[in-house]
């Protein structure tokens, strides 16, 4: 880990890239996991999730929480295990230190005892920043394939 | 972004890999987006594109940008979206700088208003090289795992 | 390839995550095109693999190797080629230059003449060791979606 000590700024594009990737897996497995309030740490303070079903976007890690909390007692409630997977990253590093990133994001959805589907397939844009060395998500659009 | 000067035949194998992951999400987001003439400028002048649908292979910017708009419009005429995804890439650095790649292709199709489906499963093998620090694709050949 | 020679316990994380991201593409084309042998040399001689539908865990490689020759075999027999991709990679380096990983793993089946679907959606968790400079899987235990 020589680069643990790096000002980020200074991270070469495979460096940041690969962080970026395990940021993702790490930030999706809180969420499908039911750790809601650990994946709205995730965000920053004032972080916003404008999905394509809200009416208008969260915004803030106490209504991160709750969307989170509520949406995993749903599929406890329904049996089901939903898992959103994020790839084919486009990133883009800004001046700033901050980063621009797209993701196609597919939500796959297994019932208990049932085969999995795949059930909402989606893009997602990000602006993540850095935190004291942590990626954070601070903006977050996601639009769905379902409807153009 | 400290390796940006850095001659593509020094890059440690982590930089090469981001940056084949990077340029695969760019390149197919174009496909995707119907971006045609964009897409095909990712391919070599001379790049060939071996796909098992057409009975012979493409080859040269101008047959792939008449491909791949040929293709948007028949998936527009049926209100489908399709999203090609590239995982589980291998890569093979060349002694000459080029790349040699493999990967598992995920083509993802959505209706208007309606689930996706996971449409083909098939198998790309690349051959890239760089172009003025850029990457492109100087072969392509898609093998699909229903037809073996 | 500037880091070959580079001691594994001081290579950056970014050049980790892609030696690992592409080991496990090299692995499991192994396990799906039936190199059964091969695939085995991937774990260390005494490694472990836990599958959720074995009723104990397989170990060491002439056990694996066994085990992935019949399941390629059924999979022949009823004409149908299986992809495990494993994406949503989650890297914790250890401090004796060992790895903890967790993967999503989407085991895709296509019948000859027929669409693709996801068969399975996995979690995978294993224990990478480097031996000679090569990953290898130490531990693997695997959890399935549809048996929470």
């Amino acid at each position: 880990m020589t680069t643990a000590q790096t000002p980020v700024r200074e991270l070469a594009f495979g460096e940041l890239y690969a962080r970026v990737q395990n940021f993702y897996a790490h930030h999706m497995h809180l969420l499908d996991s039911g750790a809601a309030a650990e994946w709205a740490e995730t965000f920053t303070e004032d972080g916003v999730f404008a999905p394509p079903s809200a009416p208008e976007p969260i915004v803030g890690r106490q209504a991160l929480t709750a969307g989170a909390r509520e949406a995993k007692a749903r599929l406890d409630e329904i049996g089901e295990q939903h898992r959103h997977v994020l790839v084919s990253l486009d990133l883009i590093p800004n001046d700033d230190g901050s980063l621009t990133t797209r993701t196609y994001a597919q939500i796959i959805a297994t019932p208990r005892g049932g085969e999995p589907r795949l059930f909402l397939m989606c893009v997602t844009y990000d602006h993540l920043v850095f935190e004291a060395g942590e990626l954070r998500v601070h903006h977050r659009r996601v639009t769905r394939d379902d409807r153009p």
